[in-house]
C-alpha cells in the first residue's frame, strides 16, 4: 500500500475517538496502512463549527474522510470501523466478509448495535452525572450505574459461553465489535467501577486484548497539540 | 417465494418492535414474505425469561429467529433490519449491497448507528424521566428533552439538503435507514414534542412516510393477546 495516507482522521481522546485510532493502528501493523490525523479541541466546542458541521451534521468525533475515494465523509464511530474494514481490511483479519459469511458478519454487527445503542450511551451518561452535570442528581447516577453493570453483565455472560471474543465461531475472533466496545471498559475508574472482579469473563477479555501494541500506541493519538486525555483510564 | 413463514418475530409494541414490524410488511408486500409473531410481554417481564435470554442475552425485544437458515438468531434492531435486507430484499428496494453500493450502504450503517446510539437512547430516557421515572427530575428532563431536540435539528439538516429520505444519491430513497428512526417520530406525543413545526423537513419526511400501508399495519404486530399499545402515537 502507498506511502500516501489516504484517511485523515478527526478525532480526540474520548472512548469513541479512541476506538478508530485502535484499528487504524492495528490496520498500519499488519497491512502499512497510512493515516494522518486532525485533532479536535472538543473543549472549545471546535467540533460544532461549521467546517466540521460539513463534515459530521452531528457534530462528534471521530470522523473520517477517505481522499483516496473522493473524500468520502464516514461519521459514526461504529461505521467508519465497518467501512475501514471492508475496504482496507482485504484479508479479513478483523471482521467478516458480509458475503462469504453473513452468519459471522452479523453476529459483529450484533454486538456492534448493543454497545453503540447499550453501553455507549449509558456510560456516558454516567460519566456525565458522575463528571460534568451541574448538580447532583442521585436517582440519574443509581440508574445509570445499575444499567452500565448490567450491560457488563451481559457481556460477561457471552465471554462465558467459551469464548475470548465477542464474535465468530468457536471461541471467536478478536475483531472490530470488541474494538467497539472494549474503549469503554478502559475507562471504567472514571465511571466508578475500579475493577472488573464482578465480571470474570470480561476481565479476561480485558487482560487478552487491551495489552496488545496497537491499543498502547492509540492512546497518543489525537493528542497532538499537547490536549491531555478527558480519561482516566484503568 | 414460499407460504410457510420464515421468520419468527419476538416482538412487543415498542418503537424498536414496531421498526422490524414496519419491515416485514415491506417485504411482506413486495416480495409475498411469510412472517410469524411471538408477542412478548414486556410489563411481566417475559422477555428476562431464561428462554428469551437464550434468545438474546441482552433481555430485550425486539428478536428474530430464522427458521429457513438453521435457525439463526438475530438480535438488536437494527443488526435484524440490516439482516432482513441482506438475505430478503433481494432487489435491494429498501438497502444498498454492500459491494455493489459500498458509498450508499455506508450511508446507510451512519445514519442507522447515529439513530441507535443517539435519537433510540435519548428519547428513551425522556420518556424515562416524562412517564416512568419514580420522582421528578427536572435536571434530566431538560437535559433529554434539549439532546431530543437537537438530534431532530440533526435529522432536519440532512432532509433539508434537497432530500426525501436519509440514505441514497440526489433525493435518497425510502430504505432501512428511515425505518430505523421514524418510529422514535412516531411517538413524539408520548416524549412530550406535540408537533414538528420547528423541523419542517423532518415533519414532510414524517407525512410522506407514515402514511404508508406498511406502516399502518404494523401498528397492530406484536399485539396479539390484547397486549395495548405502550406509547401514544402522534
Amino acid at each position: 500500500m502507498s506511502d500516501n495516507p489516504r484517511i485523515t482522521l478527526y478525532t480526540a481522546p474520548t472512548p469513541n475517538g479512541f476506538k478508530v485510532a485502535v484499528f487504524l493502528e492495528e490496520l498500519k501493523n499488519t497491512y502499512g496502512f497510512n493515516y494522518d490525523v486532525r485533532p479536535i479541541d472538543v473543549a472549545r466546542g471546535e467540533q460544532k463549527e461549521p467546517w466540521f458541521i460539513a463534515i459530521n451534521p452531528n457534530g462528534r468525533i471521530p470522523a473520517i474522510v477517505d481522499r483516496g475515494r473522493n473524500d468520502f465523509v464516514v461519521f459514526e464511530t461504529a461505521a467508519i470501523l465497518i467501512y475501514l474494514q471492508q475496504h482496507y481490511d482485504t484479508e479479513n483479519k478483523y471482521g467478516w466478509d458480509p458475503k462469504d459469511h453473513p452468519d459471522e458478519y452479523s453476529e459483529m454487527l450484533q454486538w456492534m448495535f448493543f454497545a453503540h445503542g447499550g453501553v455507549g450511551p449509558m456510560q456516558g451518561q454516567l460519566n456525565h452525572f458522575r463528571n460534568a452535570a451541574s448538580e447532583v442528581v442521585p436517582y440519574a447516577l443509581n440508574r445509570y450505574l445499575n444499567e452500565v453493570k448490567r450491560l457488563y453483565g451481559v457481556l460477561d455472560l457471552r465471554l462465558g459461553q467459551d469464548r475470548d471474543y465477542l464474535a465468530g465461531t468457536g471461541r471467536g475472533m478478536y475483531s472490530i465489535a470488541d474494538m467497539n466496545v472494549l474503549p469503554w471498559l478502559r475507562i471504567r475508574e472514571h465511571s466508578g467501577l475500579n475493577n472488573l472482579d464482578e465480571w470474570p469473563n470480561v476481565k479476561r477479555w480485558c487482560e487478552n486484548t487491551l495489552t496488545r501494541v496497537a491499543w498502547e500506541v492509540a492512546g497518543n493519538v489525537g493528542r497532538a497539540g499537547g490536549t491531555a486525555s478527558l480519561y482516566r483510564v484503568g
